[in-house]
């Protein structure tokens, strides 16, 4: 008992996108974040770092400014975005599981390439610490066949895996973990629909403490709209835009990825402060575009609702699930008519983070006690 | 008052396939069938019904023979899956009415050219009849633009009307007027939810008489699963099966519009009797297919309470809608958990084909009244 509170063990958790390392170093048992920054325009031209590796020698070098002794470092962290049907928990990193995680590029040709590249800086620099992987996906395993299975021919699943995976998961995770403990109950009892709105934007329904079912999908382009994402569309319409103007597939790809959601209507912003300006000013798009995303999420509520049963709460965090009020006034409004039991409206601002580096130094006890 | 009352009229109502007729004569105000049927492949090898005129031709001989003088009939009221933004209610039609329809092709290629052809060979052969159509899409019309605006870029939308639309509407509409006789409420008082589940399937918000949204979306392909349709997928699917199966545009339309809901989960048949039947057998994936068709419903009903703040009742019609109890109760169970008021369920054969013809004799006397 002694010995657990007098050790303190830093993990330094790190999430590479495709140009850029964010990174935070925590004390345990305090939580406390120690040292945090980012590095971006990896590989870009005009810029100094050329790679990955590179830019995990530049992290450890500002940590080392900031006064910590790197061999202090009790282990690390990673965000890995798609786990594929493998990846069900928390996962220490061995050379099986790095080529596992190659073999789910196919997957998430974006997020995992650029996972595993921080994956291997760190295993070449941080030679013989525990390096840890967690999923986006991994909250999401516990969804149920009939609601991961999408209506195509079943050969496509064996095949190629296709089906609802779900990402955000270690956000989700967190705040209804956070939710129950407000709610004074225990997680395992507790119903709940988390909405992070961010820059991704997801919904989940958690029941006691279980992902049953999310709005992203095979990719995270399904669901809500986003800042640049389309979410839910028909899908007949990818195949007549193609046509209609005459554009091949990588093309349709960045339309929907990167010219639609709150950009492609209102043709003002995706950043939602903009666009509630742009509606002061009286414009009719901008204003179309907040009313679109606001009754998208009010609809997956719904839903979600009907396949809980029973809501205790429905849980705001992201940038702007966290800020804008509106979006919680006009779902809180519905959900007091139609749902019964009036589930609570609640904002819990996201770590994920703090939950990743939870999840190492979970892995780093068990070891420990072994 | 008295001519009202001794006055018989009679109905031909026209609903045309890419290779099939189907006609029903009614009589006024009685609203008796007196006369109905199918002819079926028209064009195809083998067959004597070379073109839709033939086809007409061949419709009118069998009412001869059922002892109807053509001369007797007053109107003919035609099914036209798409009417676009223009029209909203049914119409008599004009040349500038066919053009419209023509105009149209592109949204619904498959459906309005065959419709079209109904018409004009009705015109031919019926010279001087009042010809009405009657619009799929039209009850959809009051559908407000943040639920009928995807969230693409919106140049698409002035460009090439992409938008929801929504289809069914002539048996939502049917069903929803019955429904609220059943509830002793007027239909401005009533909200309700309408599933039409047949070969094509989907379900329908309707508020006050008035559908404010509907699943099927551009094309009859978005929305609840159906017998060889995907309904709802992640966009990002399209373009990763065309990459990865090297498929054309013209194949993967076939794929998610042929090859894919109950018949593509199964293995087994778009029928949902068979896949019953398949299931007691012990068949898994006819238990998949059929509860990923029942929970597509689930979260449908929920998001569409959200919508309509108060459900006074969830209408089930179409071959399984009136015919699956097992559907009924599983979603009326979770709905009198969730939604506060309870919500009846109830059974309510559609009619189409009356609804067409109360259209176009409802014109009649207007233009008889000038």
């Amino acid at each position: 008992m002694k010995r657990r509170q007098t050790r303190t063990d830093l993990v330094l958790t790190i999430n590479c996108g495709s140009s850029s390392i964010k990174y935070k170093l925590f004390s345990f048992p305090e939580e406390k974040v120690i040292s945090k920054g980012i590095v971006e325009h990896i590989g870009e031209k005009g810029h100094n770092i050329s790679d990955h590796h590179a830019g995990m020698e530049y992290v450890l070098d500002r940590l080392i400014d900031d006064g910590i002794d790197l061999s202090d470092i009790t282990a690390v962290g990673h965000r890995v975005v798609h786990g594929g049907e493998e990846f069900i928990e928390p996962t220490v990193i061995s050379p099986r599981v790095v080529k596992k995680i190659r073999s789910l590029f196919s997957l998430a040709p974006l997020h995992n390439p650029a996972n595993l590249e921080g994956i291997i800086a760190c295993q070449n620099i941080l030679k013989g610490k525990l390096q840890v992987a967690v999923f986006d996906t991994a909250f999401h395993s516990t969804i149920p066949d009939y609601a991961f299975t999408y209506a195509l021919p079943y050969e496509y699943y064996k095949k190629y895996g296709i089906r609802r995976y779900g990402f955000h998961g270690t956000s989700h995770r967190y705040v209804s973990i956070i939710a129950s403990k407000r709610l004074k109950k225990s997680v395992s009892k507790t119903n709940l629909i988390t909405c992070h709105l961010g820059n991704g934007c997801s919904i989940t329904a958690v029941k006691g403490g279980c992902s049953v079912d999310t709005s992203m999908g095979f990719t995270p382009l399904e669901g809500l709209v986003m800042g640049t994402r389309c979410g839910d569309i028909d899908p007949a319409l990818v195949l007549f835009l193609q046509e209609k103007e005459g554009l091949a597939s990588e093309e349709i790809d960045r339309i929907l990825n990167k010219k639609s959601g709150l950009i492609g209507i209102s043709q003002v912003s995706n950043d939602f402060r903009e666009l509630i300006q742009a509606r002061a000013r009286g414009n009719k798009l901008a204003r179309l575009a907040i009313e679109v995303f606001k009754y998208r999420i009010l609809k997956y509520v719904g839903a979600y609702a009907m396949v809980l049963g029973r809501v205790d709460a429905i849980v705001f965090t992201g940038g702007i699930g966290e800020n804008v009020k509106e979006i919680r006034d006009y779902v809180g409004k519905q959900a007091k008519k139609v749902i019964s039991g009036q589930p609570k409206i609640m904002v819990i601002p996201t770590d994920e983070e703090l939950m990743i580096a939870r999840h190492t130094i979970k892995l780093v006890k068990s070891r420990r006690g072994r």
